[in-house]
């Protein structure tokens, strides 16, 4: 009961609904925007993700009897506002950036329409989702770029909340991640799951030859021999004495790798297994991983810096009013940039397909070309989920993004945003 | 069915299980342990925190025939190892060290005992609960100390994973943060939650006088009028004409707090208003809240840093093999200090009860004096939870546990662990 997503909300929210209700302006037409004022410090771009989980969750973002007594004997709801909740079900519009879209500062990636109460009560969940999910993309696509078209395994469960571990394996794969680790996210998302042996496996074993004659005698030769648990040339050699040369790949997980794998490769292809992957993994982020760009590497394990956001765990998004009874509204003490009322965004590129510039209109739809792109679709109409491209179609418009992006965009150093945004005021 | 805390589980550690029952080593007696090699970098301390959730977990660790249909059409297991699993529950034992505890590095916070396979299956549930919940009370502990008795508001579900939001603010409050913003921690936990209005609210209304009247109306004058929509000056006028002197707190979110807060409070002593307290928020850390030390602030509403961990979103925990059927184990390419064996840990105080030294012994229990105090209790016993204290008493432990280290040890800046961990290998 308390695992419903009605709770997933901060107090205030509800505080002020009860307010707005009893002075008669809950039911104001608003609208409300997501946007990022800044990315994090040095980042070039953001990646919308989460999408597709806040539907899922919206659908169920109800206030069963039980949840709402207990906020009625907590004090947080009075008995109009209790009531209210009872029969709450959003049945407002919510439109957005596409999943797998690049955002930049100012790019309003989702713009959520209703009356005052039903969309101020979704800001805490829509924001749990999307710096969340959006911050794990965004470091996750710089690993990817920085892999150069060898495959990355998202092993990092175990380094964030049980739960966050399954959206974030979500979001890496979203951003091209081969594959998880994580069951529950092959289970929910299909995403494909990988996975061999620890070292815990290896010192199970009375010694490392037993171990892996153990580990090939069930999954066969098509299998990853973690050869690092004690010496790992030793290692290596009784892998292939375990395997034979057709052994699928062998695992180095601590050391310096850039040497190791190096070594590795020699070794292996001494003993004929000229065939056998090198996957490597221990604390590598998107610089770890460009580094071994020269090295013999075949799969890169990132766990840690990919689920924390690679030193930025939030993606800076917030949930801001921006239109009220079609009059537009702004917080005097935000930047002069901000403009409130509702926003039209349009990516416009050149004939050959580069981006140039995001423009972000305040009102209307404006003229396009052929070369520009509208960056917002329905995702939720009247209160009913529209239907939106899958998991993979989100993972393939991401790809060809980042192809879009000018070349230095793509820079994992520091600097400015790779396409700029320009917010036309409503003249 | 596919959020069964039974799938929140890496692909390895069944593949593990797989081999090893093929090859006879799965039932051989193990023992697991929790330990980080490190704190993260300048930290003094790590706070236990997690584990009632995740015995709670624990108890629902299981496989339905569904999943298990699942793992086997998917390759996972085989039919073995799917019978297996059907039948899965953990009967073996989990010691640790108590929720709110202190720990260093070496500190062997959890223990797991029982067949390999029984206990290798829980390595990632154990570290996500661990490392998120840790990182969290450690960041929170920090803010705390910095706060130096007054109270903190704990509202930065916006900046986490939903379900990550609900476990930190259980951290935080264990950490001894006053409140949560998060309902669902109030539902789940019994944490009291705050929270009144966002700029939103303000700007619903046609202007900050029609905003502060109607949140006054529903909720008196014993609530928290946020005041820097527009001018803050202006805004503290007109809360205090809203709700008289009698106003409970207003609260700034914006700009230099430092002089904001000397600001209000002249201005609200001038009108009267002496005992209105002055809540300030907006990007506080550990650092922040502790160079407004001198101002007049009441209470310290943090966000993005307390569930971020404060630049440490996991807390570097590991789960490690160091026991085999009564043999100790250890990598080879292991820390020459790391020794394997169950360990027994004490922590060893002055006569005044400061906190001297941590000792882990490899080996049995220990001679101890009065002043030493045993770190591990029991969680699970024979696959049974063990009844704990509640996390009111947690958060009463963790401020003994954090008088009883030497003074340095609360400093914020850098600096080696509080206390020292000797591990004294066995004889």
């Amino acid at each position: 009961m308390w695992s419903t997503p009605g709770l997933l909300t901060d107090h205030y929210e509800l505080t002020m609904v009860r307010a707005a209700r009893a002075d008669g302006t809950a039911d104001r037409r608003c609208v409300f925007e997501v946007f990022a004022r800044r990315l994090p410090p040095g980042r070039r771009y953001g990646v919308v993700a989460g999408m597709a989980r806040l539907v899922e969750l919206l659908r169920d973002f109800r206030f069963a009897p039980e949840v709402v007594s207990h906020l009625r004997e907590r004090g947080v709801v009075d008995d109009d506002t209790a009531a209210w909740l009872k029969a709450y079900r959003f049945r407002g519009d919510i439109d957005g950036y596409a999943e797998g879209e690049l955002f930049f500062p100012g790019s309003p990636i989702l713009t959520v329409s209703g009356t005052f109460a039903e969309c101020v009560l979704l800001e805490t969940l829509v924001l749990s989702v999307l710096n969340h999910d959006c911050a794990v993309a965004a470091a996750a696509a710089r690993m990817v770029t920085a892999a150069r078209g060898r495959g990355l395994i998202e092993m990092g469960s175990r380094r964030t909340h049980e739960e966050a571990a399954v959206a974030a394996a979500r979001a890496a794969y979203l951003a091209g991640f081969t594959y998880t680790s994580n069951l529950a996210a092959g289970a929910r998302y299909g995403i494909p799951t990988a996975g061999t042996a620890a070292h815990a496996y290896t010192l199970l074993h009375d010694d490392e030859p037993t171990a892996f004659a153990g580990q090939v005698a069930t999954l066969g030769a098509d299998t990853t021999l973690l050869v690092d648990t004690y010496d790992i040339s030793q290692g290596i050699r009784h892998a292939i004495a375990a395997a034979g040369p057709s052994l699928r790949a062998i695992r180095i997980d601590s050391g310096d790798l850039s040497v190791l794998a190096h070594q590795s490769r020699e070794l292996l292809d001494s003993l004929g297994a000229t065939e056998t992957k090198i996957i490597v993994s221990g604390d590598l982020d998107e610089n770890a991983i460009a580094a071994l760009a020269a090295e013999p590497v075949d799969l890169y394990g990132a766990g840690t810096s990919v689920v924390t956001g690679s030193g930025a765990p939030t993606a800076g998004l917030v949930y801001k009013l921006v239109e009220v009874e079609g009059r537009p509204v702004v917080k005097r003490s935000e930047n002069k940039a901000t403009i409130g009322g509702r926003k039209t965004a349009v990516r416009r590129h050149k004939p050959t397909g580069t981006a140039t510039e995001e423009i972000v209109f305040s009102r209307g739809v404006p003229d396009h070309s052929p070369h520009d792109r509208l960056l917002q679709h329905s995702y939720v109409a009247g209160g009913e989920a529209v239907p939106r491209p899958a998991l993979a179609e989100a993972r393939a418009h991401l790809r060809q993004c980042l192809i879009s992006i000018p070349w230095e965009g793509l820079k994992l150093s520091a600097g400015d945003p790779a396409v700029p945004v320009t917010v036309v005021p409503s003249p």
